[in-house]
This record gives structure tokens, C-alpha cells and sequence, in this order.
């Protein structure tokens, strides 16, 4: 029978649809062709986007010539737009604001042909390091209240280029999402006087069913909840609530967690489409005792369709269980141990 | 400069990304190409689908062969189950409900090559028809407080048949979408007395930048906080809360403003994948003051990225505005009007 299943940090409904309990060989991956052109973010092409923001490069080469092995640019059609005031109208029942914010691009690599799961461990850390410096830096604007750092990887989830990259977009508004499980999370700690995040990884760990993997300070695991099959999170073991205190030991955990996750997702369903979100604290959550950052990696297999828009509750073919099951099987790479 | 907008009943953000302003022929409609077979829905196949629960069918002809103009049957993979008690069960941090419900399929023709602007009007009352008498029936079962009545045309938008068909799922629980619905629409009740979506509608006729088109009973406009691009909601200009109170009268003037409504669609966009959604009273509602049924159509022209899946806010690059100019016009059949 199936179930529905309530996640515990924003009380949303999902359908686990354990009748149709769709295996990784069930899904058909889809891939769309590309225009072959000249990528504006290679290596040589600099000029090809707006000047940089900021980038990691060789001591002695200059901004937006080659040398570099990380590029911060703003992105060339923005969706929110750093320059100007921030203003609310009301006008009968309706509210708009202006579109303040930022909207960046985080080149990845300066190899067309590189992807979170072949990286180096060195370079996945300056990625995470690109995003935590970008983070500091725009919370610190007064407009901006919250930054969303993702990643769309592949067409059928909304990559409009190959080249790898992740982007942010910063917010004058608490996004609702962000809203919901600082809530859930508010109402726990005050019943409970802990961390519900910091709770749920320590009950996953312990029963072990939905756990993919764990190193010394991450673990990753497919949420009791999980909307998307093969939904698949990587949460800090310890309690921190803004990405921007990652140290540099921390960052390097991660990195060595990521790719091996990123590569059991890759393996097990060959290459699919996928989106990476981080949840990070607001400002004014940044050392909140109940809010827990974590990376939110949601493959594309299915289609969100008319059920899921009118009601906001997802139907999921993939028990988090086997999904945890089969990812927990796929071969991943192995590390040296690295120390503190 | 984009704008920031906030739907006034569900209180969701939406961005209006105006920079792009993107036009009709700046969307690339992407159709799927289908595996060509036999047609489960089509006249004649009628041994392919699970036995049909209900059928609107020349007299003397017997369930389950020729003769109908529109069938229900269950959905052969159902997402919810119709058989078993709805029990609740708490373990820890997690809740989870056995999966009570109701998954069904509603055949709006049977010909294949139809579609909702092709439909005569008389076939599109009988198709609604059957919303209603689907909707009465469900909801009279205690275990069900919602029916979420819908419709996926196009692969993209999630469809795996190309005959035309709408499909219903009768949740135990009222969903999260609908929930924030009645929250806003009660808030506004409480503290003006009168409905927001009344309200709304006809601040919108008279104002009229946002309108695409009206008849006697009905409005249709694209939404101040469009999440998609031409983005068009069908509301009764009466107020009325629950579907299920649609008089003959009615269903003819819905069935006017609809087909109107998605040829001008289906010519300015290309024949776009669409979601089509129906809002109407949960349980214990059917008569309420502030909620207020609609019909919601999303066609599917962008790609739901990391951005959204991390906050809940949509980036839509066509204002509304622009959509319902475009929309107005559209080329359009014209009817006789019809009395009362």
C-alpha cells in the first residue's frame, strides 16, 4: 500500500508510491542535445561574460584573463539586480518589491568536460570555499537577506549551459522554504530544547535504513521524506547553522563526502539531470541553535506535473529506503584519511 | 528592474523577471516524441483499462465496451488506493498515513486526436459533468477531504498518454496548497468581510490590463504573482466556493470561456505541454464565504530549477501583463451566446 509521509522539519506531504517502487533501471534518462558553440565559460573565453566578481587564480595573471581555476561572474541575464533601493509597494490586495539582490555564477572549472563527481578533492574545496566567501560577503549587504547557492546539472533540470557551474541568488526576502523550516525547526527546539536536524541525522545514523554514507563530520542520507527519487542529503554530524563557518578541515569532509555521493548518484543512474541546493541560515540565523545547514542533491527523474502544482504534495515511485539501499551498493571512490 | 511579487491569497513570491520580458516565440516548445502503440483509452480498447467506474453511454450499450463519449476509470498505477482503513502512526520524528485515497482517470473523449480547444462545447459540458459527479461521489466518502482534479497534456508537462484525459486524486488530507489558500483567503474574510477572490476578480475586470477574456458567468487572467509565463486562471465571477455547484447553466458558460481560452493558448504558444489544475472547497468548505473555486492553466514553457526547489520562489520572464496582451489577441472562436 502506499503511504504518505510527513517531513518533520517543514511538515510537507509526499506520497511514497511503493506499488510502483521504481528501481534506478526504471527510469528513462533524458537528455536533451545541445547547440554546439562557443562556451563563455571555458578557459580563453573570459571576456565572453560580464567582469569578474572575484576569482582564484595563478599569482601575477589578471582578472578576466586565463589563469585562474575558480570565476565569480554576475550572471548575464539576472533575475534580481544588485543596483538601486530596495522598495515596497502595496496597491490594493498587492505587494511587490524591487528586484534587489544578486544573481552569480560560480565557474567551476576552467575544463568544459569536469562535474562534482570527477573534481579533485582540492578543487571541490575551493568551489565550497568560492561559495562561503561569496556567502559572507553578500549577507553583509543590509538589502540582502538570504543567498541561495545552487547548481541545475544538465539540461532536463534547467541547465541552459554545460560548462560546469553552480549560481546564487540573493534576496532582499526570507525565501518560503527557508520560512517553513526555520518554523518546524523553531517549534521542535522549544518543545525539546534541541536541534531537530541535529536529532534526525543521529536517528538515521543509528538505524542505518536510509543512510548512503558518512565520514568523520558529514553524513548522507535520503530523507524519511524525500519528494524526488533517490533525493539525497549531506548534513553536517555536528550542529552549525550557517555554511559560513565551515572551516578548512570541514570543507575538506565535505568535499570527500560530496564527490563520493555525487559519484554513487552518477553511477547507479547513469549521469541524470539533477539539482543541488543549499540551505544555509538567514541573516539573523546565522548561530541559531535549532537552524542546520545542509546540501539538498535532487536528481530529475520524474516530472513535477499537475497533481503535485495544485496540492504541493510530490508523489515519489522510490522508497527512501531502497534508494538508500541501492547507493549505499554503488561503488564509490576510496580517500586517504584525511587529519584535523 | 524585476520585481518581487506577492501573491495576495497564498501570500507566495514570485519574481517578474521584466529584463528578459520574454514574448511568445523567444520559448522553444519541446515535445517528446512518444513510442507509437495501442491506446488504452481509445474506442474499442476498452478491455485495456481497469473496469470503468462511471461512463456517459449510448443506452443499451454495456460497461466496458463501445459507446461511450466519456469514461472514468481507476488509474491502472494509482498513486493513492481505495481499499483500507486510514490509519495514522507516529514513530520518532515521523508521521505517515497509509495511503487512502483515490486515483482515477477521467477519458474525455474518444478520439484520440481530440483536445480541450477542440472539443465541442457540449463534449466539454459532459466532461465536466463528470468532474462534478466524481467530485460529489469522493467526497462523500468520510476517509476523503480533498479531490485534486487535473490535467497533464504534453510529455513535458508529465503526461504518458496523448489521448486526451483529466485524472483525479482524493487525498485524506487537504493539502499544503490548499491550506495556505483557505488561511488567506479566511484572513481577508475576517478582517473585510468579504471574499478575496471576489475581490481580486473584480478589481481585475475593471482594471483590465491582466484580463484575456470574459463571458456572463466567467473571467479569465493572468495572475498579478504569475509563477509561469501565460500563466491563466478561469474563476466564476459569482461567488461560489465548490465545484460541485455548478449548475447546467454554468458548466456551459465554463465550457465556453475554456475552449476560448486554450485555443488562444494553444495558437500563441505553439500547442505548449500544460498543467491544468481545478481548486475547489475541501471537505467541511463547500459553503464557505471566502473560498472560491478556479481553474488554474500552467503551461510549461521553463524549467523548474534549483532556484525554486530551494526557496519556493518562482522566476517567471514574461509579465503577466504582457502574457494576457498577448493572450487578448490571440485569435479566438466565437459562439452564439446562450441563454439561461
Amino acid at each position: 500500500m502506499p503511504e504518505l509521509r510527513q517531513d518533520p522539519i517543514t511538515k510537507r506531504w509526499v506520497v511514497i508510491a511503493a506499488e510502483r517502487n521504481k528501481r534506478p533501471q526504471d527510469f528513462k534518462v533524458i537528455r536533451e542535445e545541445r547547440k554546439p558553440g562557443v562556451c563563455p565559460f571555458c578557459e580563453g573565453n573570459e571576456k565572453k561574460t560580464p567582469p569578474e566578481i572575484t576569482a582564484y587564480r595563478e599569482p601575477g595573471t589578471a582578472p578576466d584573463e586565463q589563469g585562474w581555476w575558480i570565476r565569480v561572474v554576475p550572471n548575464k541575464f539576472p533575475a534580481l539586480t544588485y543596483e538601486g533601493n530596495l522598495i515596497t509597494t502595496r496597491d490594493q490586495f498587492y505587494t511587490k518589491m524591487s528586484g534587489i539582490g544578486a544573481h552569480e555564477v560560480i565557474i567551476e572549472s576552467p575544463d568544459h568536460q569536469m562535474s562534482l563527481e570527477k573534481h579533485s578533492i582540492h578543487q571541490l574545496q575551493e568551489i565550497f570555499r568560492a561559495w562561503r566567501e561569496r556567502l559572507e560577503n553578500l549577507l553583509s549587504d543590509s538589502r540582502i537577506n538570504y543567498v541561495q547557492i545552487f547548481k541545475n546539472a544538465g539540461a532536463r533540470a534547467g541547465a541552459s549551459l554545460e560548462h560546469p557551474h553552480s549560481q546564487l541568488i540573493a534576496t532582499p526576502i526570507i525565501p518560503p522554504v527557508v520560512e517553513d523550516e526555520l518554523a518546524g525547526a523553531r517549534e521542535y527546539f522549544e518543545k525539546e530544547g534541541k536541534c531537530l536536524f541535529c536529532e534526525i541525522s543521529s536517528f538515521e545514523l543509528s538505524n542505518k535504513t536510509r543512510v548512503v554514507i558518512e565520514n568523520e563530520e558529514f553524513c548522507a542520507y535520503c530523507p524519511y521524506a524525500s519528494r524526488f527519487p533517490f533525493e539525497t542529503w549531506v548534513i553536517p554530524k555536528g550542529h552549525q547553522a550557517s555554511f559560513t563557518y565551515l572551516d578548512d578541515y570541514l570543507l575538506n569532509q565535505l568535499s570527500l563526502i560530496l564527490k563520493q555521493t555525487m559519484q554513487k548518484i552518477v553511477t547507479s543512474l547513469n549521469r541524470p539531470p539533477y539539482n543541488l541546493v543549499l540551505h544555509t541560515a538567514p541573516k539573523g540565523y546565522l548561530e541559531s541553535p535549532y537552524y542546520h545547514w545542509h546540501i539538498e542533491i535532487l536528481p530529475r527523474l520524474t516530472t513535477v506535473a499537475g497533481f503535485e502544482w495544485g496540492t504541493g504534495i510530490y508523489i515519489n515511485p522510490t522508497a527512501p529506503e531502497v534508494a538508500a539501499a541501492f547507493l549505499r551498493e554503488a561503488p564509490q571512490p576510496v580517500f586517504e584519511r584525511s587529519s584535523r
